[in-house]
């Protein structure tokens, strides 16, 4: 017969292995067992009041499922790279910025973000926005705007007023 | 200056282009330009009242994401597979199979199916059940239980309830 303690070690292991399994939705747009991370490093990028949940991040799959939450007023730094985002929206509405287009977006509308695109998110209203974004695990690091950059984005009238909405 | 067929071609190729950055979520849990398919061929392995579609696939990503959606006592295929999937509920109730674990599942609450472990959906309820579904690009296909495997899964009384509620 197994020891108590060998038991509840038993128990205790398989009952993580199941929580691994299995993770429940929380309040808040929180999940059970996934941690509420910073956006990026402060300071390094521009950003407003957002967050970030890694959903699945696995050997296994080659992709990460992350939901980032962006709390009124907030918005994702304006950059490009060669890698791709899936976009699902979960809550809340958004204007999104896809290269030289601005939409907006709601609840479960999907936006794709195609390599070397400037992209954006900005929310719209008073409810929290937030978003899953399913993106490679290899991929390479976002770029910023340099100040001519920005400056051509500016010329386009669209983009401007995207930009300045803020 | 441009001929007005040309300007046309221009301005439906645009379109185009924008309608694939940007696809609206519609009625029924359906997504503008995004085909309804079959969940699997007809005949090709066990299952019930499902359909599939795909919301991202794209060169450049690594992993597809899916959506699934299970009639009213529907079930997807109870079956195994190398690849691994990171699954998000999105509409609806499920019990979950997932190697010998079942689970009452919800909207927004997360699964993960391990390499080579038997799994299963099943609605719970009168409403229909909608899932995310992200997988690799490049996977293994699915295995069915043989009848010996079967025999073995239901010496579970657990797994065994869950197969025979149907």
């Amino acid at each position: 017969m197994d020891k108590p303690e060998q038991k509840s070690e038993q128990k205790s292991e398989a009952a993580a292995q199941e929580a691994a399994l299995f993770r429940a939705f929380a309040e808040n747009f929180r999940w059970d067992d996934v941690s509420l991370l910073a956006y990026k490093e402060e300071g390094s990028a521009p950003f407003r009041s957002i967050t970030r949940q890694v959903l699945f991040k696995d050997e296994a799959l080659h992709c990460e499922l992350r939901y980032f939450e962006v709390a009124p007023g907030g918005y994702s730094t304006l950059e490009r790279h060669e890698h791709t985002h899936g976009v699902m929206i979960l809550r809340g509405q958004a204007d999104v910025l896809v290269g030289d287009a601005v939409r907006e977006v709601g609840t479960f509308d999907l936006v794709r973000i195609p390599a070397m695109t400037w992209h954006q998110f900005r929310t719209r209203g008073s409810e929290p926005m937030g978003f899953l974004c399913m993106v490679n695990v290899e991929r390479d690091k976002p770029q910023l705007p340099s100040e001519e950059q920005l400056a051509e984005l500016k010329r386009n009238s669209v983009i401007a007023g995207f930009l300045n909405a803020g």
